[in-house]
């Protein structure tokens, strides 16, 4: 039996405020947990089935709870229950000592969208960009749907929230490069780019705020090949990332 | 005054069986509405206020209807009604005299989700594609929450939904070239790749069908760059896109 005390807590998980406060997120199903359980992740309670501790036996937790779907279903976020459900920790900041290292990383600043937010970070998995830094007012990560809808990619993508600017200005006075997305940049196609700095990826509505903009050391344009150039819209901020990681990664 | 008929007959076109029936679609919005007035869509009727009709006296419609914001409320798909609504004729095949012409042309395999096909119709208005051929189980284009989504790139992008073998085969039977992305394909950084052709992108879950996969004459793979490559997923089928058609336009 899975205690009332925990199930309150696990379902109090599906609000950023107890996220935040507990420094959990819930991670359902046998293919992410599989995921999570190879990552650097940390879990505090897996609840599964005898069949999936049985087949798992190597697997770390603080504690591991057998129960059958009938209780999994009492802390369950899905439609139907999977045989497992993990409660992991959050990564913070201070576990991360290479942000500043060697790779891309890529800058979130106030995506609103969980959608673009979840297609971002199966991005990030794809190009293999280590980190994803993301300012405090960008969306919730460990949103159970965003967790959901990355598929396994949030056990190997790092998710760091922070005060974007502070971030910026210290890799700047690393001399790290910082690339924007801008309509008056230098097209992406004939651009240099290097395979270490930091990506800047603006918000759905607004873009890059002004404060980011102006430590903006690469402004970069993707043009486009439209005919009707003076009606056509700004790409979709997930689009755009898509086309922004091709790039630098096709050149080195 | 909005006749009652009219009233039931545009709410109606929210279902997909309506629209197939009157072969009609609504789109709203100034700015929506203002990119069809200068596309080659045709418009059966217009609703809008005084202030709109005085400001648009060149607007070609069979009938252009006054009415203020609370008739509006009455045929509107949106919570807070636009000044304007446009009933629209759905394009057909028929019209197209240009479908093998000398450009790119997406062609698209069962895409199920409205969120995906409108982000596709967006890119395609982007990177200057003219026609998107959908298989007849792909998701409506003209389902209204994808019409506001493509914020008017539908007005500027041909959506024709055909038998899509039928159609590939007779593109093949032209020598025109059908690439698609799969995971044993050649790199699409060191493929030649051609101006004029048919890029296939795939159903979500199942990828592009056998009986099309037979017809492709090109394979592409868009390769990952994770070190866990093993455990990455595929690429959103949208994203996907955004990098097929950034690759294909940028090598013209």
């Amino acid at each position: 039996m899975i205690s009332q005390s925990k199930i309150k807590l696990i379902n109090s998980l599906s609000k950023k405020k107890y996220r935040d406060l507990n420094q959990l997120f819930i991670a359902e199903g046998e293919k992410l947990v599989g995921d999570i359980v190879n990552s650097s992740i940390n879990i505090k309670w897996i609840f599964a089935t005898k069949n999936w501790i049985d087949a798992h036996k190597e697997i770390k937790a603080d504690e591991i709870q057998e129960c059958d779907l009938i209780q999994l279903k009492k802390i369950s976020q899905l439609k139907n229950p999977s045989p497992v459900v993990a409660i992991c920790k959050i990564p913070s900041a201070k576990h991360c000592d290479s942000l500043f290292g060697e790779n891309l990383t890529i800058a979130l600043d106030d995506i609103q969208d969980p959608g673009n937010l979840g297609t971002i970070i199966r991005l990030a998995d794809w190009f293999g960009v280590d980190y994803i830094v993301c300012s405090n007012n960008t969306a919730d990560a460990f949103n159970p749907k965003v967790v959901q809808a990355t598929m396994g990619a949030i056990s190997r993508v790092k998710v760091i929230y922070t005060n974007l600017e502070e971030f910026i200005k210290e890799a700047k006075s690393q001399n790290i490069a910082v690339y924007g997305t801008f309509l008056d940049g230098t097209s992406i196609y004939e651009k240099r780019l290097s395979g270490h700095g930091i990506i800047v990826m603006g918000n759905e509505g607004k873009g890059i705020s002004p404060k980011i903009e102006n430590l903006i050391s690469d402004k970069l344009l993707i043009p486009s090949f439209s005919l009707n150039q003076e009606f056509s819209e700004s790409l979709n901020v997930s689009t755009a990332t898509a086309i922004t990681l091709s790039e630098f990664r096709r050149r080195i």
